[in-house]
């Protein structure tokens, strides 16, 4: 069977959005991209650091979705890396109000030797110091590396990120990000620019309108699903990358069409993401949901000229 | 032969955007729907009035485009409506520096006699007693009816505003408005409200970010072409209108299935418009560069699960 390999954040979020707000919930990037991914039937590790404080429960509710947990570190003398925010009311835009990175400045990931030759490497939002150091442990020259990353790394450490993102096959950044990268407006401009950076795929991401995925020569678009109602937008962006490299584990195509595939596959996951608050509504999903999802994509995209 | 009416304003613009600037050249919502919808070959009429200082050659120009231009009324002792602004760095705002109303405050639509049973109507942008004077004007029951308005008018004619609506079978209006007027910020929510207001179908565009198609019970998105350089913007919604009103015209057929194609219609000529400073770029079309960019629309959105 495939194997997925995900470095990124555990973390507890407490999260405030015009239909409610929450105490210490289940966070972080890696929680979202794992439980996301989990529903493609493959095998997956999170390798990722916890304080003391993090609850068992959650670790056993990672395994029972086919997540190896062996390589989330438990430093029990430290806390759990606790973010807390508030999102507008237009939920485009939020405000950060508290980053307790706390254990996470201790963190030294170590790759298990089972996964050291995973077929899909997602390197989740973290310093491109640990990236790297994820990087240079993979045995397998044909992974499919695939990164995210934000503004705070291209304000911070640039260099660093910039040598990630050499190495790397799939970049995962949003609009905004991808145009302070570049320093280019145009998004076709910035994409083509980021991809001679190193990446031969690019992937925009622009929230509820959706996402774009380019190479060298093509661009296809897919449209965030609208909906009634989005209650927490937290985690949709790695909910969506987890629905992208689940995909690709599990069908071991990475050409272009294939990866077309992903995108509308980690779009549909991400619509399910916001329905609830935190990673509720993925611990709940049915098969026949992703495949209605599915179906709600194709009409809302398909025609016949 | 189907027959398409425009009611809009012909005006000039004075336009500043980051690539460059111009004098005053042709604008108004009517010139961009008139020859965005002239691509399909059909037989359109302009409704509007000018100052004494038009230019006739762009009268004749429309006329080259087998556009009506009998009830361009021309009052020659007032001046033809003037707007200016300047587009910021990203684009995607503007600031307007003038809005010199001129002859517009004195029109008073007629609309003429052999285009009365058009099939297909479209009140562009403009005050709702004048497009409510054009639907009185109108004598056959089965023609389609769209809508294009703006914040503008819901801030001063409401009440005016609702009744064209009602009275209406399209609206096509900016997601920030639909907002607006529904006091809802989600999409489907704000399209549903307005559906009851009247409209079968809602579309909502979203500029760079494309535009939705919704009926009672569907929702369609028909993504914006991604360019290297958007050059000026202004007139993309125009263009868009008069592409999807054309495409109706020609093709006669109001059902959803089709209103689906006319989106895409839309959305390609909306693409050509941008690229050129005003209308210049709609004047040199050729028929293959819409066939071209329908093709390139296809391999944007188009997927095998």
């Amino acid at each position: 069977m495939n194997k997925l390999l995900i470095v990124g954040t555990v973390a507890f979020d407490a999260i405030e959005t015009p239909f409610g707000k929450t105490d210490k919930i289940l966070g972080g990037s890696a929680p979202y991209i794992g439980l996301s991914a989990s529903q493609f039937n493959i095998q997956s590790a999170i390798v990722s650091v916890v304080g003391g404080d993090f609850p068992p429960a959650y670790l056993e509710s990672f395994q029972r979705h086919q997540i190896n947990t062996s390589a989330i570190e438990v430093i029990s003398e430290e806390k759990t890396f606790f973010w807390s925010g508030r999102y507008h009311n237009d939920m485009n835009s939020r405000d950060t109000i508290t980053t307790e990175l706390n254990v996470l400045t201790k963190f030294n990931p170590v790759v298990p030797d089972t996964f050291k030759a995973a077929s899909v490497v997602v390197l989740g939002n973290l310093a491109p110091a640990n990236q790297a150091s994820v990087i240079s442990q993979l045995t397998n020259s044909k992974a499919l590396i695939i990164l995210d990353t934000m503004n705070f790394w291209m304000d911070n450490t640039l260099t660093e990120l910039l040598e990630v993102i050499k190495a790397v096959d799939v970049i995962t950044i949003n609009d905004e990000e991808a145009r302070q990268l570049t320093d280019e407006s145009s998004l076709v401009v910035a994409a083509r620019k980021i991809h001679e950076m190193g990446p031969r795929f690019v992937v925009i991401k622009k929230g509820e309108h959706g996402a774009l995925l380019f190479n060298e020569n093509n661009v296809f678009s897919a449209p965030a699903l609208p909906l009634e109602a989005v209650f927490d937008p937290t985690g949709a962006g790695d909910t969506f990358a987890g629905g992208f490299s689940g995909y690709l584990t599990k069908t071991n195509d990475f050409s272009y069409e294939n990866m077309k595939r992903a995108l509308i596959y980690g779009s549909a996951m991400a619509s399910f993401c916001v329905e609830e608050f935190g990673p509720e509504r993925l611990f709940k999903l049915q098969e026949s949901d992703l495949e209605n999802r599915l179906q709600a994509f194709k009409k809302l995209t398909q025609f016949e000229l």
